[in-house]
Formats: structure tokens, sequence, C-alpha cells
């Protein structure tokens, strides 16, 4: 964990340290995953199954990609029922938070006479990632999947890798729930290349989201432009900005939620309290030794942790924007306030009662988020990411008369004739012609 | 061209033939631009003063790459001022309607006692790159510079290549009318380096956006990431569709408006109507005579043209969704109907009266669209390209008891038991600790 005090010369190196982010490079898979891409491509569901069964230790045949309705329904049966009730309320409240999101269609009145407007529509298919193993999360799936319901997109195929047959049913409950309609039982560059190219058994679809591997990231890459994609995922991280009224062992429990993620997460407290500075370190240090991932925490905290002192707590909303953080924490006496004068962070949690967890799995905003300081010009997921926009333009002959020579004089001075004569026969029918 | 009659047997494999688009690859410059952006990294000003000498032929010491404002002033001189006029209405026409795409913050009450909201902000730097010679557009400019600008971009930092030292002086007053910031004289995969990274005289920005040749594209791919890009446009292209009830002419000239761009553009007409169909396709032809880009735009006519015949005219709307066209002109009776069975298009262009012509330059909505069928997906550029949200929980005890059990459920389910902590001990905080 790295301390500083921004009182000290020093500081401007050591601050350039933490915003220092790894560049997570895919370059190194760049052509197995290509091969990989070329064969789905070329043979479609065969070569599908010949890759899961070379990756996942698991035969399928072209029937069995799909997991179907009675596999599903039996796997939910495990569930306890507290938890589908608990994936439930998530689902409701994910569900309210984005459709409040729907922006509405424009249509503007012109003065010259024309319409122009705006309209909103919904991709028509949409993939969806998720890792197999310790990283499926069921949370994840409503994250991804909810948005796109939501926003109007009839089909949502989900692929899930299934190493050795192994299956969550937290995950197919989730999906169930998100209104996912169909889900396979594949991963990696294979799956990404049977979304975007299509197979006999897997329809195209038009965007893939969801975090992945290496392999995911780097097919993700390829086949953009092809299909739109989201935006490769970083490390986790968290600023959380605390002043001398909090409790330290709140505060380290919080750090230590975003460094479970894994070693290379980033979590940082800023204050202007050197008791909680103080306070929040010794704690740290106590609640690792009992925390059950307390390997990957410990060494997340070890070599990406920092404790930032400033003078004033609004001192910490210049020093927040400039690592931009995928999340933000305000645990100050007038949160509204310090949230005021940030301008950039990919979601924040205002007030002592509002740990970074709840908005993980149950507030309602979306937990997939701009990381690495690219919440300066990226945000997280939502129903924008499931719409796309046409815009439109109405003219009649007086319209066309009232604001047709200027476009006509600007195409003849950039030498584009035809553009020019498209709207300069129409204005006089009898005048020559080119 | 291609002439298909949607009743006959070939029909679907020439269809398949109009939909297969050229696939942009960068790929054979991948590795000098790599090489390009790694020495801006390195050597800054001196690297972007090496590149311009090599590639423009231009003798710049770091004080000279950036445009000042007296020449600035000097070749607006040269500008006629009924040209300076239409560019000024074109500019207010797309603030007015760049302005109208505004969106609201949200902000929402909760049953549960939270409160819940999402926050709009503008981007603090965007680059803006123009190419320099033939393609050098004015109206680039405007579609580029001033959405940016309307979402409330303070800093807009142009790169314009002055190979031999020529400057384009409409250009230079459509970034001055825009709110340009500032105008280097630089070009290439070096500009794209120097705006992603930063140099001594050029500060980064978060976003760059605006056309370019295979090295500019590619050097966007390459800084993809480290700031935010705007799409790889692929070749322009049209679909109009037009009934019995439009004169040839009028086609002809709207479908040459859009071959005349490169010879890689695509106009395609679909009609309900054989003898316009037969019609357009002598008028292309006799039009293309007089043309002076009449080599430019007889080979996109020759090479990736097309006239689709279909059995009513609201049999084009289907086909024309499988295009998802850059450009949807409707020249029928009743316009409307048919913009309402249309799933995706970059831009529609409504009724007899409204030559796509009208929307490059004045009528308001932005020129800058998807290409290649990535209308699927993706929008054009407006002002949600130059803002980014941040969503927002605040919470009280009250509000965290309410719902955070549910989530400490969740969390426990994923194996994350620090997210679990990191609610479970501030609802009792008596409870016994982990």
């Amino acid at each position: 964990m790295r301390f500083l005090d921004s009182s000290t010369p020093d500081f401007a190196a050591g601050f350039e340290a933490v915003l220092a982010t790894a560049n997570l490079s895919t370059e190194s898979v760049r052509e197995p995953v290509a091969a990989i891409l070329a064969d789905i491509r070329a043979r479609g569901d065969a070569a599908l199954c010949d890759y899961t069964a070379r990756f996942d230790r698991l035969d399928l045949v072209p029937a069995s990609l799909r997991i179907d309705a009675a596999t599903i329904d039996a796997a939910i049966e495990e569930v306890a029922p507290a938890l589908l009730d608990a994936l439930d309320l998530a689902a409701t409240r994910i569900e309210t938070f984005h459709r409040a999101q729907l922006p509405a269609d424009l249509e503007l009145d012109d003065p010259a006479g024309l319409r122009l407007g705006m309209r909103w529509t919904p991709l028509d298919a949409v993939g969806l990632y998720v890792p197999g193993g310790k990283a499926s999360y069921p949370s994840s799936v409503l994250m991804n999947a909810i948005p796109a319901r939501v926003a109007g997109v009839s089909r949502v195929a989900m692929c899930v890798p299934s190493p050795d047959g192994a299956l969550n049913p937290l995950v197919l409950a989730a999906a169930r729930r998100a209104g996912v309609s169909e889900i396979y039982r594949i991963g990696g560059a294979q799956a990404i290349g049977a979304l975007a190219f299509g197979t006999a058994t897997i329809a195209p679809v038009d965007r893939i989201v969801g975090p992945g591997n290496a392999f995911v990231a780097e097919a993700k890459r390829q086949v953009f432009g092809h299909v739109g994609i989201d935006s490769v995922a970083g490390p986790s991280e968290v600023v959380v900005v605390a002043d001398g009224g909090c409790d330290p062992r709140d505060v380290a429990i919080d750090l230590l939620a975003q460094a479970e993620h894994d070693e290379m997460a980033r979590a940082i407290l800023i204050t202007d309290s050197r008791e909680l500075a103080d306070g929040v370190a010794a704690a740290v240090a106590d609640e690792l030794s009992r925390l059950p991932r307390t390997a990957i925490a410990g060494a997340s905290w070890r070599d990406h942790g920092a404790i930032i002192l400033v003078p004033t707590i609004m001192d910490a909303a210049a020093l927040s924007d400039r690592l931009a953080p995928e999340h933000l924490q305000i645990m100050t006496a007038d949160p509204r306030a310090f949230f005021g004068a940030i301008r950039h962070a990919g979601a924040a949690f205002l007030g002592r009662w509002c740990p970074e967890a709840l908005g993980d799995y149950i507030a309602g905003p979306n937990h997939v988020l701009p990381t690495g300081g690219t919440a300066r010009f990226a945000s997280g997921l939502s129903v924008f990411d499931f719409l796309k926009r046409t815009t439109w333009i109405e003219s009649s002959e007086a319209g066309l008369t009232a604001i047709g020579p200027q476009a006509v004089a600007l195409a003849r001075a950039e030498g584009l004739d035809a553009h020019a004569e498209s709207i300069a026969r129409r204005l006089s029918a009898n005048a020559p012609r080119l």
C-alpha cells in the first residue's frame, strides 16, 4: 500500500505512480484468436463442438449446444428460495432504474418549414457472454441482460462455458429472470465467433456484451465493426473519500470489497483525517487476517492500494477526477456537495450507509462501469447501449427553397457538383440542367 | 450496375451480393502506425515536426505547429461573404438540432428509501481530425465540432495536415464558426498520437473524432482505450426508395450525389415501378456524361450501384432494413408510413423535396453516420458522443436496512465475502464481526 501526503514535495511523483494503470494487452493471443474466428466462420457448429471438446472437455453435437428448458428448470430447482427472492428483488430494481433511462423521440418544427427528428429503436439481437467457473456471476447476467430487454431487444442469446459439464444454477436462474432468450454451453473466442458470424444453430447477433478472459476480449476486438461490442473492462477500482467522522472499520471493509475481486484491483482512500488514515491502515491489516479471499485482497492492497491525505476534504475532488474512478464512495458530512464538485466517475455512492456492494447487486443502477480512468470519456452500461438513433428530415418544396441555395453554395465549394445539382434542379424545374 | 427483380428465382443470391460490403482492413499499416505512435510518445514535438517534414514537406518548429489567429483571420478574409453566410446558416441550424438532443439528468425517489440518479457531464477535451487536400470538407468540421461544443466540451483541438503549406480557408472559417479552440497544421498517425498522448505543445484529449485515411483510422484503433474514438467510417451509401410518381432525373442525380464521393460508394434504388427503374438507369447514364466527377461516380455506379424492383413499395422496407443503410431517401406518396416500417437506418430523408445533400450540409441533423450495415447497432454522431453518464446511489440507514440483506445473500452466493460484510456489519453495528 502506498501512503501519500499531498502537502509533501514528493506527492506529485507518488500520485503519478497511483495514476499509472496496467495497459491490458491481448496482443499475445491475437493469432490464435484470429485462427479460431476464421475456423468458426468456415466450419460453424462443427468447429464450435471441436473447440468445446478441446478447451472445456465437453463432447457436444449441434443439437446439444443449446441448454434446453428442462435443464434450466432442474438447475433452478436447486437454488434456495431465499436466493431466488433476492435475485428477483435485484432484477425488479434494475428494471425500474433502467426503464427510467429510456429516452424520448425528438420531433422539431423548423422555422424554415422543414420537420426534423430523431427516433430511437432497439437492436434486433444481442449476445451476452458470461464467464464460466469462479468468475461466473449471476449479478452480471442481470446487469447485462436486463438493460437490453428494457430497451426492447427481442432476442438475447447468452453463452456460458461449461467446463467438464459444470453449470452455475444461479447463473441460469438469473438468465431466466432477466429474459434471456437462448443459452448456449460454449465459451472462449469460439463463442464470440458464433455470436458474431452465426452458425447453423446460433443466429448472429448485432452486439456482444459481457466480460471474459483475454481470449474473449481479443475476439471481441476482432469482431468489432462486424458487430458492436462493449468496452474491454480492466481491473475494478474504487476511490473512497472519507472524512474523520467515519468508522475506520467500515472504510477498511469497503476498500477490501474492491481488493477481493482480483490481485490487479485498486482500492484508494482519500481523507483529510490523519487519524482515519492510520485507523484504516490498521483495520485493513486486521480484516485481511480473517477474509476468505485474503491472498487476493492482500496482494491487491499491497501492490495497488493507496491512502492519500489531503488538507481539506474538498481537495479530494480534483484528485479523484484525475483518477476518474470506476466507483467513487463519498463518505463525508455533505456528500451531495462533494459530488457536485466531481466531473469524472463511473458511479458514485453517497453517504456512510452506501457501500459500493449495494450498487453491485441490488440498488438498480448498472454495475458494468468504465475502468482505468476511462470514465473521462466512457459511461456504464445502460439502455443506450441497446438502442440506436435514426435522425430524419422531412422537407416540402417551401422548405427546400428556404435553405437549399446555401446548401448548393457549400456543395459547390467542396467540389461535389452532383450534391449541388440534386438540390438546384429541384429548386427550378425549368432551369438549365448541368 | 446490378439490376435485380425480387420476383425472380435468382434474387436471393443477387441480393446477397449487394449486401456484401468491403471489409475495411488497415492491417497493412499496423506496424508503421505503431512505430509512429511510439515515437510521438517518446519524442513528442520533435517527432511531430520530423514526420510533418517527411510526409507533408513542411518544416515546422514546436511554436509553429499551431495555426495562429492572424493566419486564420487572413484565410477567412479570402472567403466569399455569401459562402460565409451559408456556413453560418448551416452552423446555426446544426446547433439548434443538436441542442434539442441534450438529455436531462435523472433523479428517482425509491420506495425502499434510497435515492438513485444519473448525471450527464461533458468530456473535458476533444480532438478533431480533418483530412487535408481534396477530402478537406468544411461541412465535416461543423458536423464534428458543433455537437462537442453544444455538449459543453470546453476544449476542441483540431488537426489538419497542410501538405506543402496549403490550407483550405473555408475549413479554417468553419473551425472558427464551430468554436474550435486550437488548430494544428499536422496530420496522419502522428496527429492522432499527439492528440491521444499529448506533447509539450499539444495537451492530450479524451476523445478523437473525424475521418481520415488508413493511417489515421489504424492510429485511432491503436489509441482506443487510452482515449475514446468514433467509429471507423466505410464507404458512403444511400438507398433511395422511390415509387412511380418520381421524376427519374431527380432520382438519378440523388444516386449520383452518393456515387461521386468515391469509387467504393454505393447507391441503390428500390422501386415498385419498372418504368421508373428503366428511366433512372437511362438518366444516370445521361447525367454521368456531364458530371465533373464522372470517373469516380461512373466507377461507383458500375461496380456498386443497384436497382431493385419489388412488387409493392412497402416490400422495399424489409430489403432496406437488411442493408441498414447510412442514408435512406423515401420518395413515396406516404413517406411517414414507409418510415414507420423501417427499423435500421443512419438517417432518413422523407419526401420528394428532400435530397440527401440537404442533410449533408444544412438541415441540422448530423452527416457523420454509420456505414456498411452498422446502422443495425450504431448511430450517427450526436451530443451523446461528447457526454458521459455518472450514475449515483444515495442511501440512509433505513434504505440499507430495506434492501441490504438481499445484497448480502447474493454476495455470499458469489463467494465475495468482503462485499457481503461491507453491508452486513453496517446493518447491525453490534453483530459479531467476520
